[in-house]
């Protein structure tokens, strides 16, 4: 089976968040939220700030969707939290960052880049099952995008909720949604 | 290493195009284009029309920026032939459809669910060295967006032609991009 | 041992039949009936509906014989309910169509060709008890008969209702049966 | 690859034919010959001679056609000889039959019961190239039918001849054949 | 160790004996008697018919003595059978004729020509305990002596019977045997 | 294979020959004779001397056959010449008696019984190609019959000289041979 | 062989160095040099700064001395510029700080903590052959002495170059050393 | 894990210690004390004696603060009286010597250079749990340094004694130690 | 572990004694004795008398220091009593002799000759316990000495009995021994 | 092969010898001269000096007869200096001492003791070829005599240098040897 319907791996990490001590996470505290694992090469670089500050500007939209976002890299929660108390923009992100130096996380998701030891720029969102529902990866240089990461989480929520209802490409809230049959076979 | 960066697996696959004769296209094909893989599960089912429709309308612009898109499923390219024929909105899209009856694409690209024999909802770009650069799955029941792969696509192309450029998060054509330098570690 | 006298093996599949809603088929449904297994290369293709349809003339003769017969394909049920709904010949046809889109069942009979993807042009009767008793396979180009298929099924139903009989070359309904017996051993 | 479409296993054995010297049959005596391989239990037995009967009527037409028939067993070419001298059946009949004592013809055509050393009631064309195209195997009691039989060795020739044509079910010499088409996918 | 000494490998295999019925015989039906297996090439064949008269001659006496005698090819029981049948010679044998065309008793015996399918000119002796005593091959052409056989059963059977005793070179019934004592050791 | 029909495995034994200075043997020096290899359990003991006292008396006409006569125990030469000069019946004999303390021929001719480290009461006849062609064992304690073997030998003999002729049971010299043809099958 | 004694495996890493543009050291680049791996856990942490700063008073007589200093963590050489940018103590170093974040140097030295992901607090030194001459690990918590590693660097570079003369314990510049001669064995 | 961290290997060893019997010391004779293993080439050579003598100088006061020291080479505890009693610089020497001949600790220690069949210079310091918090080793001919070690061990005990408590670079008894507090992390 | 202190491998052999019947001896019947095995190369030839001779002389003086003696060779424990008989030398000997026909004893000890299949020249003396506490070995042409063998006998019997003492070189009986002490080490 | 008879194994290892400077010695010094090996457990120890001081007896005649002796310990050059300074008896001793703290040697010859490191109290001699001709070994307490030791030296020279000429037992130079023929096979 591929990765989209696979459950997580369990897991161990340190995180950072700020104005908190340092507290560890595991997969068994994201039981009943959705989680986005936001992977990034490495703190103090270029488009990871860019990032994660669009991140920044969905995160209360998505705390209220019950959404928890983890910020992840190769590097230690002590170089999350030095990039929070010197960069301005890191700085004002309240959601937590995984130290990931051991690489387990990275491993576990198949997104570290051996050579370098950093990971890719990759983001998937588990659901309260644990169930990885959607993934995304972008090479070097390619910014991603939160808006479009917001809509696809509420899709999954909505097709969640609502057995026996798909949402068409491109789906916004509100709009309409599909209910397959049999009659529809070959009639779309 | 990761699928992103990768090379393309080789392959030989049967093609259907609206208004042309069925015709072989292999990884050799793509050399010196953009390629998108589009999977999608089967033809003559609900949300792969309004994806393929979805597509379909961003086509032409695709086609202008240099990028073929390939649909591929596990149906054969005599369904797709037929689906085709007897469907008013895949009727209308004219971008070839890979038939991948022998799951040869779907096992190269990791997207095979092994117990119904369908692929995933899966996207992938190949840059015109045959590298992968870009990909995403959604799961059943969320539909993705045209709109924001053509964003991406922008963005890749404009890294690939102006190296020492990176688009920063949700970058839209047109928009400033960042040049990575010394100085901007730990200034951003 | 060779495949005649073994069991079938247990499989899962997802049934179109005309008028009726998509259904799963499995082993288990078979037993105590005679069952044909039809495999045939794709739904839209040129022999296989001849070939089909001189089924589809025995259909109601071999029904009332207490056999269930099962057309089976690479294509996905999807696929064959279009078929249906849009080919005339096909659409006549009353007996279930199986989904082998995932190539189980033509794994298990031995007549995938792993390279096209696609079934080979292959017959298999099972009786009651599960187990397979007579098998055909004809190269492509070349079309079946569902007439002599008739004629055997009729003697392996006469050899099993009547123990200690025989059926002799090309017999038909009606015709003399052999009883073998020591005294006949080098006398025939 | 399934059986049909294989090229016939490389063999040596010796032959009995009435009114002829015990002599060699290779592999290599068969090419740009039609060869059918008809394979039955064991000689002085029952259904057997009805069967080898049966093909001994369509002898003379198979010869005409370019086609040879060797009937194989398990027993030696001298109890072939045997039989053809005692039994009046076996007697009238002019094809070779091969000695299969050593198992090899049955071991390379899938067809040896290993728990008795007979074989199964298995019949096999094979092309002037070698290569096997058409298969039946039946089970204990049930005749084989010559005339069937020669009905597809006359198709498989019909399309060997000339290609791009495919015969339909149940096809007769001199019916309408079909020429695969385009236009024709979806339409029948 | 070597085949001498070694006790007989469990078999089944079915028995043509003039006058009776087809029967099984197994190892299970060896105890307590003493048995010859005597393995010839073929049915219908040279030499072995003298070899079999030979045995025939014998018959009568060794069925005194409580020992049974097995003919032994590769041929089916239903060739023994038509051989006895239409030999004038062979029909004379009352002794049964085991069917080994599954070549189970010649591979146990290490006897089987692989190449030919067919036994060596072997015979061996088993004792009441299942344990082979006795064993004798000869090549191609060279006809065995049933006198020379019975001469070393009786051998056996009285070594058996007559613990502390050995028989000497052609020793033949009533004829002086050996105690073998310290005292003899370097004194023949 | 079995070991009627093969050749001989090389090996090099030290022999002591009445009158004569130790020597080496291989299988060199049997090529272009006949070899019996004349396997006993032990110098100074029971059965054995009159056994080989018994082939003593055929040694002679063998000789004049063209028939080197062998005697092997795995005791050494050294012990063969002491047995020879202390016991009156050995002491008469004049072929050859090979040394085989280091099991070589013992394991190549497969008699060894490993547990007690000696040999089997074997017999083996060697043609001037080194092909074994007759072979005879007996349990402990029922001696051979150089009779026999010489009769045998003279049988051997005859084929090799003749082609196309076997000898029947119990053939003795001068009597009827046979001359098999296809006429013959089914006829004796 | 131990560690000590061993030549230093190839490696690749991307250096910090204050002052200057991010550069990679290879082995090569450390051919014809003295050089110290100084590897500590973590940027940003507790005990690392003081060791780092105790080397940094002796940077000067260590380059002076010919010996290059490498400080290494599993750090990227992002996070080590942000370190030097951001602390006072950091800052004012002047040696080049390698980023192993991908553990190959680490895992070279056999200093990883697999489970956390960072290197032990250890010290190498290598010299201009590449040989490794000098290592000491403490545990977490226990800093160590720059002065001491001098001693010890001075005592390593005085016996290469003078051969024959060895460093007694504790021995500083300037002090005896020992010759060592046979007449000394068990004399000191 | 690397060896700092690790627990002790258990070991037998016979012991050497002036003016007491010989004796036998296990692992677990160093549970509750801190030990150090104070590994050296050879008896009766050079710089091991002023090694040697330079812990002897410490031995007192290691003692006083509840450590043990063994000195150990491969040679034997034979070896090592026979140099304490001939050697003036030795025969002071009051700490047990350990014979490791068989080379099980330079082994444990993987510090046994296989060619030579000497040990490494390598101290190794052990806590009261049998885990090794301290290591060293330098080359050939460069003396260590038992003032140094002192340091060491007095900071590993304090941290040990003082949870939470770090000791800086260099640090010596009575000096300031370090909290690490979240605070600190990227302040110092 | 090297033979010298390993305990006996259990043997079971058949051996020939003077003036009694062959009996069995296994490693049971040696419990609680000492024991010589003496092997040397074969029955019947040269240098073995007189070492044997030489054994023979000193037989009594072992039996009353509780010493068994067994003489041992590849050859059969027929020979043996043949060469007894036979040998005014041998024939004097009262010690039992082992036939080792089956090699394994000589392989037990590791003196087989694998190429001439017989035993080197050599001594092994087992204690009461069945450990192994001497050995010898001397090439083909060299002599053993009966007299030196008793010496290390007795020296082996002294330490047994006498814990703490020890016999110096070319001890005899009733000259002084040793007692191991401290104060002695490197005062001898 | 046993070790009796095989060639040395290369070595290389350096050897203290009273009055010249420390050298090295490998197997290649060794050719053309018999060399004894002459282990012993260890330095300072006390049946060893009895025996190295028994064999220092005999060191002139042995040198005379073109015989190097090795004694060979696990202990180091170093220590054999040490302890022959220290120790009047080693102190005169002339030939060279083996440094084996490597343990190649013992491991060589078969006479490491694992357990406790130290060699077996075994001789070897080898002669100028390097095959090992003569071994010996006692158990701990049992001193050897260099008596018998340069009586079997003597032997295996007269036997080297009078081809067909063996030493009886307790041969003695100048008694009688024996010269081995047919004749005498059964005779001594």
């Amino acid at each position: 089976m591929g990765i989209i319907g696979s459950t997580l791996t369990p897991f161990t990490a340190t995180a950072f968040q700020k104005g908190k001590d340092f507290f560890t996470v595991t997969d068994a505290d994201l039981a009943g939220k959705w989680s986005v694992f936001f992977f990034y090469p490495a703190d103090f670089t270029f488009v990871c700030p860019t990032e994660l500050e669009d991140m920044g500007e969905k995160y209360a939209q998505l705390q209220s969707m019950g959404v928890e976002v983890y910020a992840v890299s190769t590097d230690t929660h002590f170089s999350h939290k030095a990039w929070s108390d010197t960069s301005d923009k890191i700085g004002k992100l309240t959601f937590p960052f995984l130290g990931d130096q051991n690489h387990v996380l990275s491993n576990n998701f198949g997104v570290l880049r051996q050579d370098s030891g950093l990971a890719d720029r990759a983001t998937f969102v588990v659901d309260p099952d644990g169930v990885i529902q959607i993934m995304e990866i972008t090479c070097e240089g390619v910014g991603r995008n939160a808006n479009e990461l917001t809509r696809k989480i509420k899709a999954a929520q909505y097709v969640r909720a609502n057995p026996g209802q798909v949402c068409p490409a491109a789906w916004e809230e509100g709009s309409d949604t599909l209910a397959p049959s049999l009659d529809l076979v070959g009639k779309i």
